[in-house]
């Protein structure tokens, strides 16, 4: 046995049974030990994004550990957009990475690079494997460090001698340690500035998808305070059934709106709403000046005690119908094609329990009025604003969930950062229907620009927001990678696709021409 | 005017004419300020691999710098890979990396990262703009440094702010400092060094393309030294008319053997080879220990006057016929496909003075004896060994060099990383000929694997080494990215599409099933 196979086991023994993976040359030991231990779930992705992001995905919708295989710092280079997704949705993440032989690292191989530099600019938990026997017990503390302070990333660096030298045993993650608790005095303020009218209660976390949204409702409605999520949020329940929570806007103009007059906004599994994007003369937050912001329960904090406490100072009232939202399918639409129309056919046609993977960017924007009537659903947004976090997250969101549909609202433009995850829909059989509108273009940053004053456009920019000359041929695109996929451009034709996809089982493709 | 404009106006005089772009929202008004001068080349990736991997390609071929334009740290991210490779291949390049406004970084915006960390694991130089007025002298600094020793990584973070703010004038680049150079003992010693029977002269860097081949060989055949050049160069001549320089093997084993016994190892714009990877029980590098290294003149210093320097020590010999490869063009090989028979066949019909991107891998091997027989072209390479490089590559290569062919030997599994450069070949009218070698998986691992003594081979390792069920359809990718693509299993077929390919101008695509 060699260091390698101590950290298959200890991983399978710590609870981490999937491994989404790009391997190479450096990991090669680490391979044939996973292949020793078949109960290890391995995924291949073709592009490391992929892989980043289905353990992105599978932690949103599953709350467990996935390992990612990753092939030294170029290879950890190429899943960063979606580790950068990852943390900011807080999913924990076990990265391994391989890197040469610790001896051969002084000479200069060709893919020697900083393992540990670009692992630490943007995971919370970086160590590199220095002993064989100690590979167990370091694989064993990354674990632990992944599932700590609610879900972090956490890189475990295995230099291939390490994996190569003989070691025995495994090890078994500890528990994470206990999560902070604000005291009872913080408590007692906030539930006070609750009880303000008009105070704002911000939620995230658990909170959107679970039952806690009931007890968040309860005390809420106790104490006459709004409760609010942020626009982008790793995880959140939407359609008929869910629990009314008030979701802020993308746009700095409407959440300044939103929250104007507030006497105060106590924060809960969340931080200070800011700005996607700062604008000259705009402020970075939306928070009214005037409002008492209570920082109250950070998102590594414990937000299941915090809740309980707070209603117990709160009490809590009993919920009834006007609390939740009313089962409202709006008739299919016809004519010609619009975004909100698809939205609405979306919404109508798609089965109670989906998974709805939100990277439409500016369709997005269009298809939300429909998409709320829809059935009962979970949401996973873009949480990092990193785009290609789509048909990777999808990925994860399915062999998570093998028995909910999977949707893919993307852009076309965003869904070209990570296409080869459609390969790894169709190498797994996964029940993930993609829809992609083919706008042909940065629809963002042609607002974005008008949103910063740029009325002309010349040759460059037309150059660089434009995707056309060629457009992109989507269906073609799909079938490259093994994906059935129909193009349509009329309501009646978008209606059949998807109607056609959410009867069978296995990935669809369905471009949308708008 | 703004910050920008500055910046933009600044690339221009000092001489970069050429900016590969992904924008983001916080790059809009460097993106504005590029629309008003037209006179920069705007070319637009749909992924930031592309961008990165272009602007490499560009500098080796032209030895001018490009811009690259990125999207904060996720961007850059994406960017990594292709920068390591450009980073090894020695190649300049200024990257101009948005961010948020810096009063903007204290919230916890969804795009906020770790900008400086991801750019200093890759970069030799990173600077964050911090005031409106200077924007352009950061810029005229980050375009020296890019050309200093020889050509760096130099990465330019330019807050939002920074750009839209006002300011005037702009700044040219001063030259890079003078190059480091061997003192006349260093010299004198390698000179003796050359002279003992068997001595290796191994060189790197333009010694590999440009008239300093000439030079190297007159001297070494003045003093009887063996002539070599490292495996993985960033570009270098051959076939017909190159002059004649031993390139080591990919395998430690084989350099083992081509070293052993050399009395002197002199290097002259390159480093102590090393192994691609460490293997159990293998050295890491393959020069004999009884071997004295000299290491002369590294990669980063003057390489051309230490050449004059030697060469007025050794003294030069006159070349004769017997010093350059000859035109010994293969006969168009028949039947069955083989991927040494594609190599044949490509040397026989591939044009004078054509560029050819290796990145075939486990294909280049069998590749490579016919394409020593073709005509006089360049070669360039995987030089950081991160997989993806050669698609990008190629477009800078033809932006770089419109009246050249350029084809790319790619693998299947290597092209995935970065298929996205395809449509940019087709948008920007690129003449590239792209040939897939189809083989279905990663060979270079299963390869790899039997190095490391594993035979029996499981579910997951197939599942990881395989790219399989479902095949991918290589002409299906290509069309979907709008580049024509033919698929071709025995001789005549590849015989007849990549004939055509050579023919006529534009991107063209021909996977080879083998």
């Amino acid at each position: 046995m060699n260091g390698a196979e101590t950290l298959v086991k200890t991983l399978l023994a710590s609870g981490v049974r999937v491994c989404f993976a790009n391997p190479g040359t450096s990991e090669m030991h680490f391979v044939a030990a996973l292949d020793r231990h078949p109960d290890m779930r391995c995924i291949l992705s073709l592009f490391e994004g992929g892989v980043s992001g289905a353990a992105d995905g599978y932690f949103r919708m599953s709350g467990e550990l996935a390992a990612t295989l990753l092939h030294l710092a170029p290879g950890f280079g190429n899943a960063f957009a979606n580790l950068h997704n990852a943390r900011k949705a807080q999913s924990g993440v076990v990265n391994i990475m391989g890197d040469h032989a610790d001896y051969h690292l002084r000479f200069e191989a060709p893919l020697k690079g900083d393992t540990v530099g670009i692992s630490q600019s943007v995971s919370h938990w970086t160590r590199v494997c220095s002993e064989p026997g100690r590979v167990a017990s370091d694989g064993a503390d990354a674990v632990q460090a992944a599932r700590a302070k609610n879900g972090q990333i956490a890189t475990l660096i295995l230099p291939a001698n390490m994996a190569w030298d003989a070691a025995e045993g495994h090890a078994t993650a500890p528990p994470p340690p206990p999560l902070q608790r604000p005291s009872d005095a913080e408590i007692a303020a906030a539930a006070r500035a609750l009880r303000l009218p008009g105070a704002v209660f911000l939620v995230d976390g658990p909170v959107l998808w679970s039952d806690l949204g009931l007890l968040a409702r309860r005390m809420t409605k106790a104490a006459g305070a709004r409760l609010m999520q942020p626009f982008f949020a790793a995880r959140f329940r939407r359609g008929a059934g869910a629990v009314k929570i008030e979701r802020m806007a993308y746009r700095i103009e409407d959440n300044l709106t939103l929250l104007q007059g507030a006497p105060a906004l106590v924060l809960c599994g969340t931080t200070r709403p800011a700005g996607f994007f700062a604008y000259p003369g705009k402020p970075s937050t939306p928070d009214d000046p005037d409002t008492r912001l209570i920082d109250l329960c950070t998102r590594e904090m414990d937000i299941e005690w915090t809740l309980r406490a707070l209603a117990a100072e709160l009490g809590e009232s009993e919920l009834d119908e006007g609390d939740f939202v009313p089962l409202d399918l709006p008739a299919l639409p016809e004519g010609a094609l619009t975004v909100a129309k698809v939205g609405e056919a979306v919404a109508t046609l798609m089965p109670e329990n989906a998974v709805v993977v939100d990277e439409g960017i500016s369709a997005s924007y269009h298809l939300a009025p429909g998409l709320k009537r829809a059935r009962g659903h979970d949401v996973l947004t873009i949480t990092g604003g990193s785009i290609g976090f789509g048909l990777p997250n999808a990925v994860g969101a399915a062999v998570a969930c093998p028995d909910r549909k999977v949707v893919v609202l993307e852009g076309d433009g965003s869904g070209m950062y990570t296409l080869q995850s459609l390969w790894t829909m169709a190498r797994e059989g996964l029940d993930v229907t993609v829809v992609i509108f083919a706008n042909r273009g940065y629809q963002i940053l042609r607002d974005e620009l008008a949103a910063v004053g740029v009325r002309d456009v010349g040759r460059n920019i037309a150059r660089m927001f434009d995707v056309e000359q060629p457009t992109l041929d989507w269906v073609a695109l799909a079938r490259g990678h093994g994906v059935d996929a129909v193009r349509v451009a009329d309501m009646a034709g978008f209606i059949a696709a998807f109607a056609e996809a959410m009867a069978q089982k296995g990935p669809r493709l369905i471009e949308v021409v708008c």
